[in-house]
């Protein structure tokens, strides 16, 4: 697959901040040519289907400044660095809702934005919830409410585009594929 | 909800591109204290499920520079000013694959990155697919190879991460969820 390869020519760190980079690669197309890729730098992720034993769904409710809306979506979290994944899945877990979980097992991972950032965020889903007397808490910018939610109430969720981003869109049809398969 | 939303005090713009812009936003916090978010605005894009006569997805192959990687996916494309994501759909499907289609129709829309992008990504269904005999070329910093998998095929290649984006994970989930609901 060589023939479809862009190489770097010259790389620019134009910004570095607490969540993302910037950075601006000059490259070299298959075809000789040059271009600009305008490449946005993330730590990567974890977002977390947690289901209590009554088969609901913990979401949480939050402000998002990108959209300057309020959605609804899993537990998410960044990476911080150096740490596995199911490590961050379980305190981000335990921060925004309050739950420990006995399992919590990965079960796909995406880039939500391939052209032109390199954030791969890991799934997990997370059962054997248990209430901790006194959980972890939030960062201090961060302020979400929690709802617990019926597959059914989910699927409204994404129709009614309060449920509105990738993840969190496919958590819910995976659900949907794993009743519909009846597993 | 107006006790989760965050005020912007000030606003920096850092960056305007060919693709994205940086932004800065300094916010009050619910809690009147104050943050900085750093956002990346994006014009929007689609994506387009095409299914030809025989069952195949068409597929694009092609390498990321933001993930160093060559991936899979299904045709997408940036949103013009102006444009309506359906004619959006109906330009990429061409330019990539070569097919015009007889129907294209939306099933979902969702935010790729609620925590730090304003990318929101109209996914659609192509039917009816044709190839046109002198379909409208690549940008010019594009370079792909097609590709026509069936659905296990595909499935496969979410297995192998060779599949590795949330839009094409998602739309192989919602083939998947209508094969086992028999639709």
């Amino acid at each position: 697959m060589d023939h479809l390869l862009e190489k770097t020519l010259r790389k620019k760190v134009l910004f570095e901040g607490r969540v993302i980079d910037l950075h601006i690669e000059e490259v070299e197309l298959p075809n000789g040519k040059t271009s600009t890729r305008e490449l946005i730098k993330h730590p990567g992720a974890v977002a977390i289907l947690a289901l209590t034993d009554d088969n609901k769904l913990v979401m949480v409710q939050q402000y998002r400044k990108a959209l300057d809306k309020v959605i609804v979506e899993i537990p998410a979290g960044k990476l911080e660095k150096g740490e596995v994944p199911e490590k961050t899945a379980r305190r981000e877990l335990e921060e925004e809702t309050g739950y420990a979980c006995e399992t919590i097992t990965p079960f796909i991972s995406f880039y939500t934005s391939p052209g032109f950032a390199d954030e791969l965020v890991h799934l997990f889903i997370a059962k054997g919830l248990k209430k901790i007397e006194n959980p972890a808490g939030l960062d201090e910018d961060e302020f979400i409410d929690i709802m617990e939610v019926s597959l059914e109430e989910a699927v409204k969720l994404v129709e009614e585009k309060k449920i509105y981003d990738a993840k969190t869109a496919y958590a819910v049809q995976y659900l949907q594929l794993k009743a519909a398969l009846g597993e």
